[in-house]
């Protein structure tokens, strides 16, 4: 027999792969979640039906949300992650030194449990020292916290469900609030390909609450298009004014230092978007 | 009804969208060849299975492998593109006003003739009286023609099929003969995710004939993975010491000066592969 995994990527377009075994499934109280053993692309974290992270391309999204962000802030002591049960950006953010507390709010308990145990390779970092998990609403957490962090990375699932609120400008507002006086946040804003007015909407928001905004780009081949943008916004410090002979060599397979600038050179057509 | 065109991009992954409607389908003397109505992707062209191009997502790859060596080069008078039926490269090669005359040597002349028919957004320039239509084996027209070319870009198919030469040692030496003494050549050299040994074998290939090669990326959401490479080889002219401020505006979606030393950074994985 053989089985294929389909996700619908939008009512037109299917992403399609072999899957060897299906290890665990749950209907949690937020989401559907699946564990598939995959040939092309190892275990995948798959919820409502959408691929969340492979083990095989996990490091392109989790490298690209964390260390620019954090490459952008000169001493980022304190970061907190929204979203991201599986733990893979909390992974990346404690390979920083200076990094004295990182916090995962994550709303759904289940994604982080089912992660533990069937992840390793990307929820490794989650029993770590200085890691922080806290069980709640990011939207809560942030409007209930003021002038508490230097980073905040918003590692949210597709806007619909549990995360339609972390697209919203009074989020983001929360957020700048938050953020410690020079803080600086990035959230992931979807498909550049098939999602132009979220973006559009997102930078616009953005844009009209911190001194600086940017997007940037990067690969992802097991999400829509291949494509992903993120997006930034900064009290103080601008990614694009970071002096890339200081950022220290840290072990990505992703991100590197000459890289950095270069995730900001857009297309035309994503110009465009955010005109 | 629901219709479904399904390309196995490789053993375990499928890439699939839904058609309206099957416009054309021949076996031609080379390879099948397909123009689908797709919803995602407006008309696609498909050969032997494979996604060569589509009306949505034609400008990234068409613009990729056109504008960076022809903006490397400072007077590209001629230039020639193996391969590439469709008139894709064409129609951007003629956006520079200095080119006098752009050849396209395409075996397969049923390939020019479904694009011309069903394809004329991409095609368009076919017919221009800079453009010349020479329905021959690549591979034999740059070994029998010698110092006559300022740039010549290689869009080829997978290497599989009639493509399989255009990614031999003996075909670079040819090109290398082939163009003028501060020539340069690109060729589409596939995926990172999924075609690391080609990657690698082709840019040592180059690395052994020309004084400088560079492997730059973009994305190209129908292709495998969204994130393609492009191998260029040059005799005099490196595309990292182009002075951008020189680079001329012309109309362009995706390609523009300030992007072309960012296709040049590659993530770390990228960069292993050809170390």
């Amino acid at each position: 027999m053989e089985l294929w995994f389909t996700e619908q990527q939008t009512p037109d377009l299917g992403f399609t792969c072999k899957i060897t075994k299906t290890i665990y499934t749950a209907k949690t109280q937020y989401q559907d979640l699946a564990i598939l053993e995959t040939k092309q692309f190892g275990r995948m974290l798959v919820l409502d039906g959408a691929v969340q992270t492979t083990i095989a391309d996990e490091f392109c999204y989790h490298e690209l949300i964390s260390h620019v962000p954090l490459f952008t802030h000169p001493n980022p002591k304190k970061v907190a992650v929204i979203g991201g049960g599986d733990g893979g950006v909390i992974r990346e953010i404690l390979k920083h030194d200076e990094v004295e507390k990182a916090y995962l709010i994550e709303i759904d308990r289940e994604v982080i449990e089912a992660s533990k145990k069937y992840l390793p390779e990307i929820s490794c970092a989650l029993d770590d020292e200085r890691a922080e998990v806290v069980i709640t609403d990011g939207i809560k957490f942030v409007s209930e916290n003021k002038n508490m962090f230097d980073v905040i990375i918003v590692d949210s699932t597709d806007p619909v469900g549990p995360a339609v609120g972390l697209f919203q400008d009074s989020f983001y507002k929360a957020v700048f609030e938050c953020l410690k006086e020079d803080g600086l946040f990035v959230a992931q804003t979807e498909s550049p390909f098939y999602d132009q007015d979220l973006i559009k909407n997102v930078f616009h928001a953005v844009k009209s609450i911190f001194p600086i905004t940017r997007l940037y780009l990067g690969f992802i081949p097991t999400y829509p298009s291949g494509l992903w943008s993120f997006t930034l916004g900064s009290k103080k410090y601008d990614p694009l004014e970071v002096d890339i002979s200081k950022i220290k060599r840290i072990d990505t397979k992703y991100y590197n230092p000459e890289l950095h600038k270069a995730l900001f050179a857009l297309p035309t057509f994503v110009q465009e978007i955010i005109k």
